[in-house]
């Protein structure tokens, strides 16, 4: 039951009806029983489906990589150099300077985050936590995990926008030249999540280039989706270790990927990507830590993978499920939400996440009446530092996990919710 | 050529006519131009084979547990609740104490530390890294990786003396008892790495009972040798958790374990096992770090092992392997050097290593020895906090990686290394 008129444009009459229908719609949502999830960008079951064969990889007897390294035994920090060469064909990174690690990409950036605190990076004056304070910028909206590890060590979150080829360079030069204070940048340049912004070149030159007051200024470069595109059409992969060597600031790079979503998201490989200083840090600090990643797990994904065009073909397959789900979901909002102009949407290319604006101040209202009926959708603010979403407006929606059937009916659901919530705030409620 | 008579009862005479004969060895040795490694307590080839299995489990299609958890998705920061049930047996911790982790319970153990040092524990006035001075005893001879993560984040290690029972509980007690500092301490209570130690039940109890002028003093209880007896007789699991609760400081205790030498040493699982308020803490700061250990590699695992008896019939196959290493050992370090009484070693019923004490002030000359001659050994002092053996006499020995025949001619290369070294140090060389 679509909304013809923009809701802004209504007399007080229409506006009652509208909250009328929006409520008894509502009601009969509620009496559905829903019990559905738009809150994680979790792989379906018939995505996990394309990484079968992973389940009896490596496979009897095979457990040496190329160089004889029997990858069953300890040691091997670095990871195993054929994977290593596959995803460095993938990201634009030397193979010299990437790491193949554990499960979690989110582990590496943590440690990273300790280490940087308790030991200082390669050019810090002195460890971070023996600083008075420590800032980082936060493009948002942006990934609430990343947000979280800041925030669970007391550093200090600054907002900054972030548009669709990338975060404002301007304000982020002009507080990084000013203040030593700021350490730190969280991005994710391909297809970010939730925006599915793709950081142009320039911004990205702009970014190792800018001039920072703190020496150790790093950039935490999350390239979890570089290899995801929903439209077909790949973002191609920035050099950005080589652009920021170009800039005389070769150790301000922290690159980082995994295959979370791309095989199992809980059994992947996590990949890490820097210059050879800040390498050789890492690799020190690791080795205290561990005596080596999961090499079995390693050679399983280059055995299923082969090479960087298998990645890319197996991408496809994942292309083939999620494009149909981010176009039932931007047809929704569009046949429900459309004419009325309460919601405004991104229109992601690639990447796990659509970012839905509802009307000022109605955000939480939305995430309240959809978790009432039965729909699941990530808690209010979540993109943002602190979980504080300045205007109440943004949700971050996940369409990945749910079946077409599911999503629809999940879909439906929230546009009730958003029209109710627009048609209560206009009236006062 | 067996030494008959002990050096230190030798004439002038006969002392020089010994230091020939053992240069003579000495030189032949050399000329064998070995490349022979008992470094490090590495599983061996014919060990791991034992777990080929795992090289293509669970198998196409295996991947939900028996809750129906599809392992293959992100979640469960507390591990395969069946895998866990299976060493809460083995460790006899109870299973909702027992979490299962990745693949090394280093990694477990250093994000003990780093948390306890940027948050604190729950016991904790401060975050560790705000107190003046951090202080850690430390059994010696000990675990050279647990040494270098106290090392690495400035934690004075305070040297305890091991006996075979575990260490002197009498003087950690009056250590503990007067030094509000002194935050924690690591063990490996079950065939301890390197001398093969069994802590008593009464020293257990004496750990988790002492009181302590720290209110968050932690024992790092690294079980990493729970069920890997050499001899046939397994030492029984210490029910530790129940011990220290008994004792009313059930916070007391970081108890650890991993199949590392059980399975595949790069690509096992790691267990955490603590009271119910050190796991929240723990999973509180976990989930910041990650969304869940590798769920699919326990799966794996649950399915190879079955059972807790699985494991203890997998573990008998290692003993086979192991045992006649050790006793060749044994017997070579008896023949070469028992007459002399130029050296001690212990006789381990279980683990991975011997512990041999040589002539004071020689383990420095006997490892360069054993390297010039192909032979390599750990490092001089690596069992000791900050590598300092003050008599420089441990040589840590790691019989399990090479073949019974390589592992003769490296004893047997040692031992003449040893009675150079004796004998040079005699002559006053």
């Amino acid at each position: 039951m679509p909304t013809q008129t923009q809701i802004g444009l209504m007399s007080h009459e229409e506006l009652v009806a509208e909250h009328e229908r929006q409520s008894a719609n509502y009601e009969r949502l509620k009496t559905e029983k829903l019990t559905l999830d738009l809150t994680r960008g979790k792989p379906s079951p018939e995505q996990l489906d394309l990484s079968s064969e992973l389940l009896s990889l490596p496979g009897a007897d095979d457990y040496r990589d190329a160089s004889g390294t029997d990858c069953r035994n300890y040691g091997g920090l670095k990871g195993l150099p054929e994977l290593r060469a596959v995803f460095a064909e993938l990201l634009a990174i030397p193979v010299d300077n990437l790491l193949a690690g554990n499960n979690a990409s989110l582990e590496t950036m943590h440690d990273l985050i300790t280490w940087s605190l308790l030991h200082g990076t390669v050019d810090s004056p002195r460890p971070w936590s023996q600083e008075p304070v420590v800032k980082f910028l936060c493009p948002a909206p942006g990934y609430d995990r990343h947000f979280a590890i800041t925030e669970s060590y007391g550093i200090e979150m600054i907002p900054v926008q972030l548009n669709d080829d990338g975060p404002d360079v301007r304000a982020i030069a002009e507080l990084v030249a000013n203040d030593p204070q700021i350490k730190g940048m969280w991005t994710v340049p391909t297809y970010s999540n939730p925006t599915g912004a793709v950081y142009s070149e320039d911004v990205a030159r702009a970014l190792v280039s800018m001039p920072t007051a703190a020496p150790d200024f790093r950039i935490f470069w999350d390239n979890a989706y570089a290899v995801h595109p929903i439209l077909g059409v790949v973002a191609p992969a920035i050099d950005i270790l080589g652009l920021a060597a170009e800039a005389g600031h070769a150790n301000r790079v922290f690159a980082l990927a995994s295959t979370s979503k791309i095989t199992f998201a809980g059994s992947g490989v996590s990949f890490f990507g820097s210059s050879t200083a800040n390498l050789d840090w890492y690799q020190k600090l690791l080795g205290i830590k561990t005596i080596g990643p999961d090499k079995i797990n390693q050679l399983r994904h280059l055995r299923f993978f082969g090479d960087a065009d298998g990645v890319r073909a197996h991408m496809a397959k994942h292309r083939e499920i999620l494009a149909p789900k981010f176009a039932l979901v931007r047809k929704i909002l569009e046949d429900r939400l459309g004419a009325s102009k309460v919601a405004s949407w991104t229109e992601p290319k690639g990447g796990y996440f659509i970012s839905l604006d509802v009307v000022d101040g109605t955000a939480k209202r939305v995430i309240a009446l959809a978790k009432d009926a039965g729909i699941a959708l990530t808690a209010a603010g979540s993109a943002f530092p602190y979980k504080n979403d300045p205007d109440d407006k943004n949700i971050r929606l996940a369409p990945s996990f749910p079946s077409l059937d599911e999503l629809a009916t999940a879909m439906d659901g929230v546009a009730t919710c958003v029209l109710l919530a627009a048609t209560e705030k206009s009236l006062g409620h």
